[in-house]
């Protein structure tokens, strides 16, 4: 297909390509092909497979000669630097059968960018103003390595740069604007709505009658913060996909009411965070078997600390009661009972002066504690003249995802009583 | 090959082909290919590719074709579940041309575990009990799918099943023996010795004439908890690999002393929990632009609670003084010093009846507060007598990195301390 023909009407064939030996040894961890996959649907390219091979020209080569003959777009990441292992480069002009010649160009640009460091260009940077005649060079604003568009007999080859920055500013700013203007055919949409507090078989029940189906499909997926109903739709744009969407989330909404807590990638810790922000409340937190990990959890929203009072790691009851649990109670009930958490939730916002309160009492494990099994988590949460609680348990035998999903439990528990005090 | 001839004295090549329609949405992020790619190098193999692919027989099998006719070993990820998504068993008998029958001893296991769970086996469940002539089935302890060993014509397809924590069990448990039980002849050994208060440049000239080398060689590494000095070796076993990493690491240990703070996958959190362990010592935190961060990953590590007392998350300068610090120190030298840094590992020492306290306080970002750069975190450790704080300025503009960078910062601090203090 010569440059400039219009893509249109039909969900093209993509493969992503990622190069470094170290991502064969398991060292680094390939979050660049999973970043590029989630963005290529957006633009109608539907990704057919993901390869990671070493820095070995051979092995590159072969890799894309295959891909070129079986998709419509190849992208590569990684290799654009300027030692001997990046060999991205030559690989490409290796296939394509071409010659690289120094661009003045991309030349100029290389050098302009040593001299705003105020440095001179080392002599082995000149392969970075490399080019072949079937490719243009594209702009990299944050590194020296430009990329490269290249396009033959129907058929184009991307190669990106690997450093995780340099690979999403020149898709977002370069890549992506340039496959959009092909207009190519089809954009594949998805659309997740989270719900709480219903199981999987509930859900399924109650969505029945829009589950399934060709376009929209939608679908059912249990995840640690709930179950989530997930619509995928496919149109020539956006705007069209959406069009399909929208009269089943409209329906959806209606079925499953304030079940529904969050969309698409919102998390528990924003969603609460927005809720307290609109109606100007603040939150505390006291935690033992969760060990802080709550805390950590809200403050990992940028402005949280206009609502978070703060927290206490009541790792001993002796600090649980320093902090205002009765300890009549805990001799009582034990540590971990419903009624330390509600209690331990109803402390923390009074010592700390905020209109929230949420407690957690639990084991963690590996081992059990006086009797009670790990995986066992009592929430409490206060405020808005109310307490309530929840006990959970946990099947899994694992520390870090016990103590995972208490920390969505908790919230989405706080995202209620705020729900229900609106 | 056939079966039971010794592989010997050659590094062999191996592949690894993740499938699942979800790894190429980018939806799910493929950390099992990462994880076999660490361990296959200790049993002699090396990662020539790395492919994912969607659930299509067609696909799939070509791929497996292709790394049958150019490696030793195929490992498939994933697609041995009960759906009709779940291919990988018909594509492995595809390509080797074989046709699946139901084995009666996987059938007896297969019902033995729905037995255990007082549930009958869904009929969809048979296909998990299906083999080829040229396999064996696999046990799996976490799961209902068996994986597959099938060699024929000297090459060898492993099939594990997708989910992480039965994929580590039937590695490490069944297919890591039998592939060491093989003889392979190179075992790759690598041993790393974790710096901390060095600067790379210093490590570099102080390790200047270890570094490099054939076999073993060293590097250096700048990572998020201090500099690592990895050295790599490959011999015919495990042992001899160590003999020629020893010498190297005896001499590197002589240069550094105490500024190695761990080794391998040693965590800081370990590393302290351990000396306080033997000390029979406790801690205490107050922090708060870490928001509980350094809590909770205190409390990863089990057995915690012998040595943690609890923390404070002083998101208020009202919490900091009500927990002890002074509030003319605020005052004097604002929230985010040195002073404060201290003040707060002491107090909440006092406070919560702990040996050791740490405090920190800074400005996590993305905004700066009151003329402090984000990025900006003093750290204050205080115990056994004495004080020490320490100014970190994160270069990063992301709040969950300086969050993390402090933790390891604070945690290798207070190491320091309890180290001068033995």
């Amino acid at each position: 297909m010569p440059r400039g023909t219009p893509y249109t009407h039909l969900a093209m064939d993509a493969e992503i390509i990622a190069t470094g030996t170290e991502l064969l040894l398991g060292e680094t961890l390939d979050t660049n092909s999973s970043y590029l996959a989630t963005q290529l649907p957006f633009v109608g390219l539907q990704v057919k497979q993901v390869t990671l091979v070493d820095d070995n020209i051979e092995n590159l080569a072969e890799v894309l000669e295959r891909a070129r003959n079986r998709s419509t777009f190849t992208f590569t990441i990684g290799g654009l630097g300027p030692t001997k292992d990046d060999i991205t480069r030559e690989a490409i002009a290796r296939v394509l059968g071409e010659s690289i010649f120094t661009d003045e160009g991309l030349l100029e640009e290389l050098m302009a960018i040593f001299h705003r460091r105020d440095a001179s260009m080392p002599p082995h940077n000149l392969k970075q103003a490399g080019l072949i005649p079937s490719a243009v060079g594209i702009p990299n604003r944050q590194g020296t390595a430009p990329g490269w568009w290249a396009e033959r007999d129907g058929h184009i080859i991307v190669a990106l740069p690997g450093p995780p920055r340099e690979l999403h500013e020149m898709w977002e700013r370069e890549i992506m604007p340039r496959i959009q203007k092909m207009g190519i055919g089809q954009v594949v949409l998805t659309r997740t709505l989270k719900t709480i507090g219903l199981s999987e078989a509930l859900v399924d029940e109650m969505a029945s009658p829009f589950l399934g189906g060709e376009n929209p499909y939608t679908g059912i997926y249990a995840k640690p913060d709930g179950i989530h109903l997930r619509m995928i739709a496919r149109a020539a744009s956006q705007e069209e996909a959406l069009d399909l969407v929208r009269p089943i989330e409209e329906k959806l909404r209606e079925i499953f009411t304030t079940s529904i807590w969050g969309v698409d990638s919102e998390s528990p810790q924003r969603v609460v965070g927005e809720m307290l922000t609109k109606r100007g409340m603040t939150l505390a937190t006291m935690e033992s078997c969760t060990g802080g990990l709550l805390a950590s959890t809200i403050t990992d929203v940028s402005g949280s600390s206009a609502y978070f009072k703060g927290g206490i790691v009541s790792y001993t009851n002796d600090l649980k009661e320093a902090s205002g649990v009765d300890a009549a109670l805990i001799q009582r009930h034990g540590a971990v009972s419903q009624q330390v958490a509600e209690a331990m939730a109803e402390a923390v916002r009074i010592r700390l002066k905020a209109d929230f309160g949420i407690g957690i009492t639990g084991v963690a494990g590996p081992d059990g504690l006086e009797d009670v099994q790990p995986g066992t988590v009592y929430i409490g949460v206060a405020g808005d003249g109310r307490r309530q609680s929840d006990l959970h348990r946990f099947p899994q035998n694992n520390r870090s995802l016990i103590k995972h999903r208490s920390v969505v439990s908790a919230l989405l528990a706080l995202r209620q009583l705020l729900e229900s005090a609106a």
